[in-house]
């Protein structure tokens, strides 16, 4: 039985605060709830005293008097946050306040079907748990990101495109025999987003985040709450066209911003160049690393390459060119961009922005700010995190 | 002293349930409230008896005891409802319950500039309310969209691109010399989406209005809410590119789909196929009616003129081309067209559905429907209206 069983929904809902709010004062938290001081202190107390809650390190001194820092207690258990991209899996064991207690990054290749990705994550998730000293029992539950459509009642994945092999599998029926925690699943840009808001303690309402990798998505975030659309699809910028004329992309459709601006492209275009002579330093790199990667063509930009730097503007812009209609359309106040390309450095970020500014209105953007996810590459482990523990309050507060 | 100065916030939240749920039982309403059914027999009754609600024609039998009609009561006075589009001025005065009392539509020029216009519209206001035997005093609240953005709180026009001379001024000031009532200002399109989703009664919850009249913009609902953006300029679709070789907007920008799809478009096209000889059917209207608008081109193409018919389908598809971008990012259920494009009849509509359906995924598109308004020309007016009288409710609780 969790150690949780037994909340009223006050409880529920000043546990669903604190972790939103991390690091609130007793009294931010009674003004957020509209719950009375004495109220909110009595609720506290009995939450600190079952083990549920914990308070530590005093907040820096503001003159007066320093207010304690209550977050929910490591006692509950771990969270297991997953982010599976198309060509990496990353995992973490997270506190309940989602500090990261452990982590392991590796590639992989989703096409290999779910068999063979989910038998390592669960030789992944054995081995990171035991390095905590925590066993599968003390999960609390289990967050994990797909790089494709997903049905989020029945977590799993809708026809997804880049691994047709995961279309109905269930991946929860999967890790459940090895654990009794619950399993949520969502589409990884949306959990990225749901880092960010988490991150971001719900002080921004309307932004977006964008994943470059080998596809590009886009997680939405509207009055506050990711949205996911009418049929979940929403965000699926990546065959957005930017080109009328360009080259066919694998949804069949031709100049789609995915085809001409992911990894892939960049890829592509670093390789003909190092074999066609016109880039010497891509040559060299392509010799001594065997293949050519996002980050190793940033690094032939920095050092003054012109091939390099002309493919990395170039995805860029078409970034930049799909992000004008989404911006003219959705006017967000923050678009933060992750996902692998952003390896290739701060040109990237450059080439966006300046395509933005030329492209959308001036209303639209005049406080709009494009930056790189600030939680990096964490942002989908967190992501995922977030999940799986909103998603195991929200549960509570519906069965009370 | 308005008759609902003395209501308690259950009293507000059931006129507010009443409103946008227009027939429901008192079953409904208490199911939807979480109200006992005692107690909203009770609130029910004591709002009959002040005169807030009002009891009307039976509903059609099912079988059971015919439950009565609540609505708001028409002793509460009347809203005004007003569209004003770059080249259209429409305004209708509303019972409570939103049936249209009067109505006038007529051409205007917003260029002319607030005074010219609004003194215009201060007669008509004066001649409808007299036409329904109700005098200023009797008027609950005004609701008024007009063709740029808005900042919602002053009620101020904000840089419009289309009325320059509308920049801050106070419409709210203005119309208060003859009106105490509360003055409320939005953009068109926000305006026919709430009216929309009025008519829906919170049916849909994620889903597009597109306008396409003079200039091309959208309104958003997202999560059952209208969205405006972080600026107020969500929906500003009119400058997404189309054709980066396209002409030149009134924005600077090449390749707008306002610039290439919109009424002026429609009509310079047609104009040029009237003189040039390619269309004697064009050119015949042209010579009929001094000028050709978009009614007249879409009556040459069910005629059966070619050029007429062309004209109209490159429009849809440059509509559709924009709309499929926008359809991919945001995943709506439904798309509304209206505007004063709509009346060159349905090809347009069948090509903006062809254009956007053979460009967007099939995961988007899978359950989408795009139609032609269902309120139509109304849409503006019982937006304006929903939008009075939303507001006064809210405000009443507010004030509570």
């Amino acid at each position: 039985m969790a150690p949780w069983d037994d909340l009223s929904l006050d409880e529920t809902a000043l546990l669903q605060a604190i972790f939103w709010s991390e690091g609130s004062s007793r009294f931010a938290l009674s003004d957020r709830l509209e719950f009375s001081k004495s109220k909110t202190n009595n609720l506290i107390a009995g939450l600190l005293d079952v083990g549920l809650l914990e308070e530590s390190g005093l907040r820096g001194s503001t003159g007066g008097r320093r207010p304690e820092t209550i977050k929910l207690s490591a006692d509950l258990g771990v969270l297991v946050g997953v982010d599976l991209g198309a060509t990496s899996l990353d995992v973490a064991v997270l506190r309940p306040d989602l500090t990261v207690l452990a982590r392991h990054t590796e590639t992989t290749d989703v096409r290999t079907g779910p068999g063979v990705v989910l038998a390592r994550l669960r030789v992944l998730m054995r081995q990171l748990l035991a390095q905590c000293g925590m066993t599968a029992k003390q999960v609390i539950a289990i967050g994990m990101g797909v790089p494709g459509p997903v049905d989020f009642e029945s977590a799993q994945l809708v026809n997804p495109p880049l691994m047709p092999e995961w279309d109905s599998f269930s991946i929860r029926d999967y890790l459940r025999e090895e654990y009794s925690a619950p399993v949520f699943v969502d589409n990884d840009v949306n959990l990225m987003a749901l880092g960010e808001l988490w991150r971001l303690q719900g002080g921004l309402q309307n932004f977006l985040v964008i994943k470059v990798g080998t596809g590009i998505g886009c997680g939405i975030v509207c009055h506050g709450e990711v949205y996911r659309g009418a049929n979940g699809s929403a965000g699926d910028v990546g065959h957005i066209c930017v080109d009328v004329d360009g080259p066919r992309c694998h949804c069949g459709k031709l100049g789609c911003v995915e085809v001409m601006a992911a990894a892939p492209a960049i890829v592509r275009s670093a390789t003909e160049a190092a074999t066609s002579g016109e880039s010497p330093l891509l040559a060299a790199s392509l010799e001594a690393n065997g293949v050519i990667t996002p980050e190793l063509v940033g690094q032939a930009s920095r050092n003054g390459d012109a091939a390099a730097n002309r493919i990395i503007q170039e995805s860029g812009n078409r970034i930049g060119q799909m992000l004008a209609s989404v911006v003219n359309f959705f006017n967000p106040s923050h678009v933060f961009i992750g996902g692998g390309l952003t390896r290739t450095g701060p040109q990237l970020l450059a080439s966006v922005r300046q395509s933005v500014y030329q492209r959308s209105l001036a209303l639209s953007t005049r406080h709009l700010e494009i930056q790189y996810t600030p939680l990096a590459e964490r942002a989908g482990v967190v992501g995922a995190g977030v999940l799986a523990m909103q998603e195991t309050l929200k549960h509570r507060k519906a069965s009370a």
